[in-house]
């Protein structure tokens, strides 16, 4: 991820440094590092804003003040604002992904965007909201849809970040060893069945044909490793051990 | 959404029963509401946790608390656990919009689920961790990626929900009114055209050509509605209105 060029996330008269603090920290969480204060209430370097941004206080040291909203998305070319409530603008509404991906497309282009968030309490006003080109819209349980600033900053931001990266969305980590070939998972499973075959139980004769077909579906499927297998041979040489 | 099936949000060892609460108001912003708790240090009823659920707090007194993990999964078919940090252990490990996805398959086919979360210190231990089908791992900045617990929560269900509902990405929202017709559009660069012919500036006689395509551009790129093509009639006509 470049980070010449990533969007500006801009509090609109946050109400409490700790606020700022925690959407600092929301912000380096997605790999977002620009931060643009709105004629914020509270001293934004305070030590409780410093602290509260847990060790995410490079943000808040970088961060400019403008005096209001207009001057504080004058050099950008892209302005998105967000809201939970229905907004009685006529403007594009996108969901939090899809503004992503519309956010990531025009950084690439090397636009400067920003996303602005409202204060605390009442969220942005209608008169910040028309300065923006598009609106976004978190999608949550209408029956309970109010976030705190950070949380609201932090669900945009991954969904940015989320455009940003290029991580597989599954894998099967392996550690300390590899997955075994299948020559070696049959090698067992034939292992154990001549082991059950000796062990003299009739219940198992009558039922041979069924025991070995779940007894390879059940080691095949799940994707042993050389060392769960060898796990599993010193289990079926412990079982076989005399008592003594 | 039906609320019959949703994935159980299984905290272990919450330390602060604020944390509980925070992590029921994310709950409840997600659409979930069923939480089972294993061992909290502090009581989840408590005012602090009420409070801090922000009027979630059915689900604080519909959580179900267990003495240990295994006693909380016990009657889950499919467990997923959350952890920030890599883990040493032979797992399938989904990011959190695809194991979104396959909770939402499962829970779809009528089996329970549950997703694990650890104590806000120290994450899960690997003795938790092994309990589980899969590894959850949510994407964020590698240089900053952790969470306090209820942020964790709000994430991971924030991708659930996404599976549960049907939103449409992209909506343009035009309120009391309704998009104009290209006719009328059309007919409003007809009119302003013609107020411009008669203004008697020779520079524009000498741009025509080009200030007509611009403007047609201008104003047919944007969807105007047809109170915004009064609006626009007013300006025309107020702007000619000789001075008093």
């Amino acid at each position: 991820m470049t980070e010449n060029n990533l969007p500006y996330v801009i509090l609109v008269e946050p109400q409490l440094a700790e606020n700022v603090g925690m959407a600092a920290r929301a912000m380096m969480n997605c790999g977002l590092y620009h931060m643009r204060l709105v004629n914020p209430r509270e001293d934004h370097l305070s030590a409780k804003a410093v602290s509260a941004s847990s060790n995410a206080e490079e943000i808040l040291y970088t961060a400019e003040v403008f005096a209001d909203t207009k001057a504080a998305l004058a050099d950008l070319e892209t302005v998105m604002a967000t809201t939970a409530r229905h907004r009685d603008q006529t403007k594009p509404v996108y969901t939090a992904d899809k503004a992503a991906s519309l956010l990531s497309e025009e950084t690439a282009a090397g636009h400067k965007c920003g996303i602005l968030f409202g204060p605390e309490r009442t969220g942005l006003t209608n008169e910040d909201i028309c300065l923006a080109d598009a609106i976004i819209n978190v999608p949550l349980n209408p029956r309970h849809c109010s976030l705190n600033l950070s949380q609201a900053v932090l669900l945009t931001g991954y969904e940015f970040y989320k455009t940003q990266i290029e991580a597989p969305r599954e894998q099967f980590v392996v550690n300390h060893t590899r997955l075994a070939e299948k020559e070696k998972v049959l090698g067992f499973c034939d292992y154990l069945e001549h082991k059950l075959e000796n062990c003299g139980n009739y219940k198992i004769d009558a039922q041979r044909e069924k025991l070995v077909i779940n007894m390879r579906n059940i080691f095949t499927r799940n994707r042993l490793t050389e060392q769960e297998l060898n796990t599993l041979y010193g289990i079926v040489n412990y079982l076989e051990k005399p008592k003594v």
